[in-house]
């Protein structure tokens, strides 16, 4: 897994590799490197390996998953939206680059995932299972997966969410994504339909875990948050308890959707079963 | 070449119709419709047809390369880049939504071009122009083309810019998604080496014209601008006389690069010759 990382790592370094308006690049980088645990790339590799994809050709559609879940963050934090200053502890892209360079960088981030996707390399011809890939990592970055939930988040700014509607966001804005990883890392492996309705299951569990664990992590430290707004919360939904209850059950049904499925699961088990482990170290951005 | 606005117009209506949380789909639909001259889709769809493409195989690619432009005018007016209040004769989108909700709608229509253009269907087996076309067109929009070209426009804001970073900064900012419709057009058409390089340079020289004719408009009408801050700018460089002049003989080498190459080129010729008339009324947003 750590070998994993470092590819992604190293692919991700030489796409943001030096480029014209360079402090442009010094941006994007900065949103970008040194990063979190890239933990949806991951999802994306072991995905696709578990139905005998190779590392190769997974890569560039694990690094778009990353760049995009990079850009989300750095137009979340801008002012006009979470208005965030602090981020991986250190400034939030806009507080260290400016505002309008951070709206650039952030759209520059986007852009440059659409690129490396449609400049991944062809498909056998006619297998089709680019274009499958590309068109799941689209839509969930789009309007009906993240922007559609980050509308509705800004949308409850301040205000109590009701349960439905917190899953409905929850779906959209963090699930989409990394529902989007595993799916376009079990077509790029060649999975059947058993497969991937198995894979759909365990990545719509583990986006709903992602975000339970989350937000127990982030109750932990309220008191020192920078107090910009209330979140939409599954702690402040149903306690310390029943969100750690919920996030057991999320991992338990994800690990469960494996079962019988016929892939190489050891590692995507070895990623569910990590959400569970409920300290600052571990955690995933 | 009605007929071929309407198309585009009653396309963007339908990808823009009814979605999930649909004050967001209200944003976006505010910042596109009922919109402009059209002039890059246009540019798109005729190029193709130049070659014998079929407007129904263009359209898609005709619709996202105008959705992308859509969305880099609604970033481009927020506060924190050039801050502009109005487009198009109303409130620019920040100013009816707000700032926020206008940033995610300028995402959201980023992706949705990118969710068209991955959706497009599939080329014949081994054609691979649709990959061609969708490559010209996010290599455009990325920051090696619009992005970096608007970061270089911020960079200068309210000093005199050079010559020569001038003509870099409008060959990316306003020369290359132009350029990108012409080259994408004609790969779908099916343009031949020599088809595709004449196109190149009729591209090329239709980009730098239009900004020249930009430039002339907008110095008209300099006293009533809201002033936020003097934009690099060709009348500036050049005055009035001699942006017209350059206007001229881009025009002149737009249409030369035609002669001889083959294509069917009257629409293409109309389409150049356009941009020599100087009046608001035909003046190409």
């Amino acid at each position: 897994m750590r070998e994993k990382k470092t590819a992604v790592d190293r692919e991700l370094e030489r796409l943001l590799g030096d480029g014209p308006g360079s402090r442009l690049f010094e941006a994007m980088r900065y949103a970008v490197l040194p990063g979190g645990k890239r933990f949806r790339p991951l999802l994306l590799l072991v995905s696709g390996e578990a139905f005998g994809g190779e590392a190769g050709t997974l890569l560039p559609y694990a690094c778009a998953v990353e760049l995009i879940h990079n850009y989300s963050l750095v137009h979340d934090d801008l002012p006009c939206m979470d208005d965030d200053d602090t981020r991986r502890g250190r400034p939030s892209c806009h507080k260290a680059f400016g505002e309008g360079p951070a709206l650039l960088a952030g759209d520059g981030l986007l852009s440059l995932a659409f690129e490396v996707l449609a400049g991944a390399p062809a498909d056998a011809a006619g297998s089709g299972r680019k274009e499958r890939a590309v068109l799941e990592i689209v839509r969930a970055a789009g309007v009906r997966g993240m922007i559609g939930g980050q509308w509705l988040d800004i949308g409850y700014a301040g205000s109590a969410v009701p349960e439905a509607s917190y899953d409905d966001l929850i779906s959209k804005k963090t699930g989409a994504l990394i529902l989007a990883a595993v799916k376009a890392g079990a077509v790029l492996g060649g999975a059947d339909a058993a497969g991937l309705s198995a894979m759909e299951e365990f990545g719509r569990n583990v986006g709903v875990a992602f975000q339970l664990r989350d937000d127990v992590l982030d109750s932990g430290k309220e008191a020192e948050g920078d107090g910009a707004r209330t979140r939409p919360n599954s702690v402040a939904l149903f306690g310390t308890a029943g969100a750690k209850e919920r996030l057991e059950r999320a991992v338990g049904r994800a690990v469960a959707a494996l079962d019988g499925a016929g892939m190489r699961s050891e590692e995507l088990r070895y990623l569910a079963y990590g959400l569970l482990i409920l300290d600052e170290g571990g955690g995933h951005e």
